[in-house]
């Protein structure tokens, strides 16, 4: 199967196989005038003017702008039940210290996989709108074996259902169930959950909310090195309501990713760059909580790769849109244009040990591609809101349309 | 031509034919499972179960949320050329002074009639996918009289070409062009402009910048009351920069609304309340500019009907949906949802003088009504970013659905 995407008014990517970080996120590659050959899903040639014999299907991309696919790399879009109220009740002054996890807990534990699915399918399927077409989702909501393997399976059933590709990762260690002890449970989670996620290839990565509160350094490092050994990736939920360390232990353990950092120390961020960790950050929960955002631009100057995600998830941040995440990275954090379009697409994809296959439109990669209608790259954090995205290419094949 | 509006699953609604104040602004009409019966274009009878003898059309509404169509009470959404690299630099710490209305005059000076109405029929387009069903416009990028009619004469034709309902403000006072005295423009506008308006009908109402560094209050005074002899209803731009006794002058002058107020004094406010005079109040400028908000819950407290919009226009807000302005109303100003639906219809009808005719859901009113697809209305703010509009009926014919 040979697709030509034709007639591309301008090209803008970041280019590379793994994570750019420093003054390398400020330089995107641009070209005018191009045509992308895709065989079988993969881009296989970008060139001014490729002769049309032999193409089994054209996508007209005339006046568009051709970029690479978003990679949200942190949702926790599978879950049942909405916390509207207590987002309400925020905004009038009540302070999130993260118990709205229990609530939705509930609401999963007494839902139906099929109900969990279909709601995450929903989810997914507006962010493939805006122009997501990988997103990694996590399970968290369960907080027991069955209700978290019911998370992870309902993911499994949605990847069947969208063009999306979708990244599963184990989040166990997201709070602390009522009612149980607790080094029980994170007996439970080290003993029977990740054995259990392995076994049965539920997941990619495992995660851990680490920080005041929440899981401890030592409980969380006993639980990253549990799901290394288990031949999982390993990803960190650090800093974000306290200097807690998380960020150090990240590099310690050589995460892929560690998360949100708002409350990052310098050591921390040295440590990271130094240990090749992927710095996540997630302007949208910072917006919506209104509190301080991570020091992106710290983060920059000492060469870190900064990726950033939406955070989709019930309680803290509903917010659906890279471009809306891109224009607050813009806006709130200082980053360039083209850092945070390095950050929503490449660096998001090394996130997830992704680069060398998404994150950029490269001879090789997979032509996971979305045509924008602004006039260029630099009006998507202008157009605060606006949805550029007119068309979302799978692995060369149209998967989304705006009217 | 009757049409049924059938099997809404809530409707949800301010109620008067003028604008709410304080904290009836908090209480919304909400009806489940209604009809809503249309006459040519006019809401006629709401009730569960109306009988469908005699009906020439129906709209299936099951499972939606109606609520009227938003009104824009004010943008400046008729001009040429964008302002990227102005708002860049801003970002990177370039303080906003309104010298960029300039760059956009000269783009607009070289623009055809024409052009200036494709680029605003797309804007009021993308609007109207956001389910804002009236919108106010201003002139103001012409400042000659040439220029001023040819902006005006552009909305005239995107008036025939949109369903939306377009309100026409001149904002000849938007700004002093360059190489011109002060005081001949402001001449130009008494003596030439304001009578040309008014001949040919160009526009219902008359705007000034009044502010620090814009027009005085003198100057200001000395414009509205020509434009009021002239028979145009009256706005101001107030008190956006500093302090300028704008709010004062709108309350002496009895103007239909003053707009943004982010440094309205205490007595500023009271004098608008005694007056009755609506305060507009534009977030997204706010959010984009990085200053403070107008202080929204004194003025509820005070008794003002507020109303939000949201002030687009191409230097300090390009932000196209009323969803985000009440999500930015609720989250950075304090409002309720119901506060925020109420000023982001009714009160911004008021804003417009169209209370009687439109702004809620309630017969008699033009039959100006949006379909919902979140769950129940708190969710607007709740989910920021996503359109929650599926479908939008102008004058009981649908003239937009979402894919």
């Amino acid at each position: 199967m040979r697709t030509l995407i034709a007639g591309i008014r301008q090209l803008v990517t970041p280019r590379g196989r793994g994570p750019v970080g420093g003054e390398k996120m400020n330089s995107l590659f641009v070209q005018d005038g191009v045509d992308i050959l895709v065989e079988d899903g993969r881009i296989v040639r970008i060139a001014v003017g490729i002769p049309t014999r032999g193409i089994d299907n054209t996508i007209d991309a005339a006046g568009m702008i051709a970029m690479p696919g978003f990679v949200d790399p942190h949702t926790h879009a599978v879950f049942a039940g909405t916390r509207e109220d207590e987002f309400l009740a925020r905004v009038r002054g009540v302070r999130y210290d993260g118990g709205g996890i229990l609530e939705t807990m509930r609401a999963v534990r007494a839902a139906s996989e099929e109900t969990l699915a279909a709601n995450a399918r929903a989810h997914v399927r507006r962010m493939l709108a805006w122009g997501t077409t990988t997103v990694e989702i996590k399970s968290g909501y369960g907080l027991d074996v069955e209700n978290e393997v019911k998370l992870l399976l309902a993911l499994r059933r949605v990847r069947r259902n969208v063009p999306t590709r979708i990244v599963a990762t184990f989040l166990g260690a997201h709070a602390f169930p009522p009612a149980m002890r607790r080094d029980d449970y994170i007996s439970m989670i080290i003993t029977e959950m990740i054995p259990t996620v392995r076994r049965r290839r539920l997941a990619q990565f495992c995660d851990v909310f680490c920080d005041e509160g929440f899981y401890t350094i030592a409980e969380t490092r006993a639980i990253l090195r549990a799901a290394r050994g288990a031949g999982l990736r390993i990803k960190i939920h650090a800093d974000e309501l306290a200097p807690s360390g998380g960020a150090e232990l990240a590099a310690e353990l050589s995460a892929t990713s560690a998360d949100h950092l708002l409350c990052t120390s310098e050591r921390g961020m040295r440590l990271m760059q130094a240990a090749g960790v992927v710095p996540v950050l997630l302007p949208g929960t910072a917006f919506t909580l209104h509190t301080e955002y991570a020091p992106a631009r710290r983060m920059i100057a000492l060469g870190l790769p900064v990726a950033i995600g939406t955070d989709f998830n019930p309680g803290t941040c509903l917010i659906y849109a890279m471009p809306i995440v891109i224009g607050l990275a813009v806006m709130r954090m200082g980053m360039t244009v083209e850092e945070a379009i390095t950050a929503a697409t490449l660096n998001a994809a090394a996130a997830l040990e992704l680069a060398d296959e998404i994150g950029s439109i490269e001879e090789g990669k997979a032509a996971d591609i979305i045509l924008l209608d602004v006039d260029n790259y630099r009006q998507i954090p202008y157009f605060f809101g606006h949805n550029p995205v007119r068309a979302v290419i799978c692995g060369g094949k149209t998967v989304y349309r705006a009217r």
